[in-house]
């Protein structure tokens, strides 16, 4: 490793004054690194300490203060970098993460596996939007879950996950669950002519994580559903490597991270950069207009994260959801456009027409916008 | 599993009357339960279904709602219980989680394996408060680091754990580290004639702590530290299962769910209660008047809430920590008591007289209030 690469993080921080900018960026950078009064900081440490480039006055009291660290801090170690990032810093107030070096990235992030042109691929669709949707809810046995599998498939979705509260519970355990759906699916295939993938949900005790991966992988699953942030974010980063199946990130459990103003990390930065750094295929996030309260604009930023040219990273496909409905469809695909996946979970239910004839609307409505 | 068996959530939401809190708090239990319009609920679904139990004002828009959940919603999957607690909901506003059920946590829960009965015997300090260190900065040597572990030692602390951000870094490898401060721990015992546990940092990859923990217990280490909301929460309870180490709890990255004052968990109740029934045997928790933000009542309340008769669990031991120092140890100690561990960092390093001094220094002052 070279001692002297170094990478850089932005932050925009509240302070009174410039000095006072300048010493909240100088108490960052410490708590993220040595975590000690710098006096007494050994020679062999001095190597470690991060260094503030520049304090910019964003307007009254908001500030962009740009800190950069050595690498060697974290070396290959994704959660140590995470802990870099935002570990003890987590627990003051103020501060925001806005940007992170690409650089930082090349080394020991790989990005998607599959992404956009490879989940595009497997479905044999080269230009129009995806479709998707939820097995839902909890409660329902193996083959209710199967018998929706097969009428979604019927109907041509693209891809079905499970809802990400499916876990291992006695109404519909993994092992059955999956063996069912996955059987559902190649049927309903059969009778669509087209493909369909299913991704069940392996969100679990973060050290079994990866066994669940290897028994959906052994089941005939297509991909897997995980929610990062309640097996540890640097879970994704570890499926993606292993390389067999796409892996599509959901958002439970992160809301702190994004959600506030003024601490924590800009959306399009967590979801659309370092989701995607990390190895997420598509990217489920809070639509605006939905039962969440991401602006329009955000989720924009985004889906330009996802995808826009970012190293040599395949790029994710963003995955908005969360309250979107057949009738807002149109709507989303003129603001998001093609290389989107549209998830509709509920709402395919409340179709009179049953779920078979709602995913072929579903499908019929994305043809539409090829 | 009684599949009638349920357990409460208590929320502070915010809402301009009754029957919008109401609504409110029948929106979080869709969100967390069925996640689908209620309307379209199958027959199977439906005891999955959460109850609004009762809804009251605390102030103008203030109100708390308390809520009723099955318990086959989780069945014995820890870490889809915490989903259900805050996975979807997280990325709302407005919503403080502010107590759990104890019945939930009789099932699936055991609590700390050690505890604060267990540390006491380790170390044979049946009743003076407990002394702690870090071994910092990143980016010494595993000879460093092992020089001050016995500096440490010989000066007769109780615990010496790693900095949470020592890692697998090249400047001091895992094994290398860990080796070289084990030995130079046992060493430095046999001119203290007392007993010091040594804890190294195992947080890495969550598909991979668990081969860290084995790894620390096969180089001897008395005891773990990790940063649970970087490898995933449920890791405490999968490493205390074992039952091999006591695991010592950092608050690395866990700050977002804590320090908002209208969203997330009341700090006591997630360090002092969902860590603790998770199992942590030793609690770090940013302390008051350091160089974070919690008052001095927060962490009396995590303290009690580590403590107090919780089930058949163990206690665990509060640890305050981020800038503590020699010369408010008094104060701290009138505060907190006997049942804790004062972590000391940085200043020890501070003390003109050294480290093997200053840990002397540190050691008389609590026996002092034995």
């Amino acid at each position: 490793m070279d001692h002297s690469a170094r990478f850089s993080v932005e932050y925009r921080i509240r302070a009174g004054s410039k000095n006072e900018a300048h010493q909240f960026a100088e108490k960052i950078g410490t708590e993220q690194s040595v975590e000690m009064p710098l006096a007494v900081v050994p020679p062999s440490g001095k190597k470690s300490l991060p260094e503030v480039h520049s304090v910019t006055q964003l307007n009254d009291d908001l500030w962009t203060a740009s800190l950069s660290y050595p690498i060697s801090l974290f070396g290959d170690d994704i959660t140590q970098f995470l802990n870099v990032l935002f570990g003890n810093i987590s627990l003051l107030h103020n501060i925001k993460i806005t940007n992170i070096d690409e650089e930082v990235f090349k080394k020991s992030f790989y990005g998607p596996e599959f992404g956009i042109e490879g989940l595009r691929k497997k479905l044999n669709v080269p230009e129009r939007a995806l479709s998707c949707t939820a097995l839902k809810p909890i409660g329902l046995s193996p083959g209710e879950l199967a018998e929706n599998s097969y009428q979604f498939t019927m109907g041509g979705i693209d891809i079905i996950k499970d809802d990400h509260g499916l876990a291992n519970q006695q109404t519909a355990d993994f092992r059955a669950r999956v063996t069912a759906c996955v059987q559902a699916v190649r049927m309903g295939e059969q009778i669509s002519g087209k493909k369909t993938l299913y991704f069940p949900n392996i969100t679990t005790s973060p050290a079994y994580v990866l066994d669940r991966f290897h028994e959906a992988l052994e089941l005939g699953a297509d991909g897997v559903l995980i929610s990062p942030q309640l097996t540890g974010l640097e879970m994704l980063h570890t499926l993606s490597s292993r390389g067999h199946l796409p892996v599509m990130a959901h958002p439970a459990f992160s809301g702190p991270y994004v959600i506030h103003e003024s601490h924590g990390f800009l959306p399009d930065l967590y979801y659309g950069k370092l989701w995607r750094a990390l190895g997420a295929d598509a990217i489920i996030y809070p639509n605006a207009g939905g039962r969440f309260s991401f602006s329009r604009e955000t989720c924009k930023r985004i889906n330009q994260r996802a995808r826009d040219k970012f190293h040599t990273f395949n790029a994710s496909f963003p995955t908005p959801a969360g309250g979107m409905n057949m009738q807002s469809l149109p709507d989303q695909i003129t603001h998001y456009g093609n290389n989107t996946i549209y998830l509709i979970g509920g709402n395919l239910h409340e179709q009179k027409a049953g779920l078979q004839e709602a995913t072929k609307q579903f499908q019929n409505l994305l043809s539409e916008y090829e």
